[in-house]
C-alpha cells in the first residue's frame, strides 16, 4: 500500500493568483491540478447553471448545487487521486462555501457544514492556503463579462474575505495566510516556505 | 390574510398513474399542477443532468442534486402559491428522495431526511396519495427509451415500492395507499374520497 497523496487548497477571492500557484504547485510535485467547481464533467455542467445567465438558484439549491459538484469531485478525481499516493492540488475547496454561500450570501454555517460533511465524507485538506488581496485590488483584476458571482457587489466580497480570514484565524493548524499583494515571486516563496515548513 | 392553499402530493413508480391523478385533482381544485424532479427552468436542467446521458452523478451528488431541484421548486413555486390560498398537487415531492436514494440507492436515511429539511425549510405535504402498482406492472406501462433512473433493475424498483409502504405504513395520518391496479374511475373515487374524508 502507497502512502496516501497530499490535498492542497489554495483559496481566496478572484484576482488573488490562486490558478497561477496551483498550476505551478502541481508541476513541482507531479500532482493534479483540479479545481471547484467544475472539476467533473457534471460538476462543469453544474458551474454553469450555478454561474451562466440562466434561472438563477435561491441560496439554498446554490449550495446544494456546489456540494453536489464537490461530491463528484472527490468521488471521481479527488480520492482515487490520494488513494494511489498521488498528490492533489485544488483551487477552491470547502472553504469557498463557508465564504461565498455563508458570509457571502447568509447562510447559516451550521447547515453549510452539514453539506461540507455530505459532500466530502469527512476529508479534509492536509494545507488551505489563502491568498489574501483587498476587495479593491481583486476587483481591478477581473476580467470582463462577469459571472453571476463575479456580479456581487464589493460589500459581498468584503463579507467574503472577512470568511477567509476568519477560518484561517479559527484553524491554524491547516491554514496559511499570504499576502498576495507582494509581488509574484515572494509570494512563490513564501507558499514553498509554508509546506516545507509543515513537511508538505 | 387568505387562508393557506392545501399541498397534496401523488407519489409512486412509474406507470402508477400520478400524472392522470395530479392533472385531474389540480383541475378539479384549481390548483397548480408541478412535479419534481422538474418544476422550475433551473430543476428542469438538473432533472436532465441527472436523467440523461452525460456524466453519472455518484449517488451522494444525485441526492444533492435533487434537494437542489427542490430547494427551487419550494421557493419559487410552491410557498408562493401556498401563501396566497392556492392549492398544489405535486407529482412526486419528499418521498420520492426515501424510496429512490434511501431504499433504492442505499444511502443512510438519516442524510437525506438533512437535505429534505434543508431544501424544504420544513415544509410538509398535507397528504400524500400513494398509488401503488406490482413491479411488474410498473416495467410493462414503461415507455421505450428508459432514462438513467428507468434502467434500473427489478431489484431496484422492488426496494424503491419497500420504501413508499414503508413510509405509508408509518405515517398514516399524513398518507394513503390506493391499489393503482384497479380500474381508472375506481382509483378516481378512492383518492377523491379520501380528500373528502380529511377535509381536504
Amino acid at each position: 500500500m502507497s502512502t496516501p497523496g497530499r490535498f492542497l487548497v489554495f483559496e481566496g477571492i478572484d484576482g488573488c493568483g490562486k490558478s497561477t500557484q496551483v498550476a505551478r504547485v502541481a508541476q513541482q510535485r507531479g500532482a493534479i491540478a483540479t479545481h471547484e467547481m467544475g472539476g467533473t464533467p457534471l460538476g462543469a455542467e453544474l458551474r454553469q447553471l450555478i454561474l451562466g445567465s440562466g434561472d438563477a438558484p435561491v441560496p439554498m439549491a446554490e449550495a446544494l448545487m456546489i456540494a453536489a459538484d464537490r461530491a463528484q469531485h472527490i468521488a471521481a478525481v479527488i480520492e482515487p487521486a490520494l488513494s494511489i499516493g498521488t498528490d492533489v492540488i485544488s483551487d477552491r475547496h470547502v472553504a469557498s462555501t463557508i465564504a461565498y454561500q455563508g458570509y457571502g450570501r447568509g447562510l447559516p454555517l451550521e447547515d453549510l457544514l452539514i453539506l461540507i460533511d455530505l459532500a466530502t465524507n469527512g476529508r479534509r485538506p492536509d494545507l488551505t492556503v489563502l491568498l489574501d488581496v483587498p476587495v479593491s485590488v481583486s476587483l481591478t483584476r477581473r476580467g470582463k463579462n462577469p459571472d453571476r458571482m463575479e456580479q456581487q457587489d464589493a460589500e459581498f466580497f468584503e463579507r467574503v474575505r472577512e470568511g477567509y480570514l476568519a477560518q484561517a484565524k479559527a484553524d491554524p493548524a491547516t491554514w496559511v495566510v499570504i499576502d498576495a499583494q507582494l509581488p509574484l515571486g515572494e509570494v512563490t516563496r513564501l507558499v514553498d516556505q509554508a509546506l516545507k515548513e509543515r513537511g508538505l
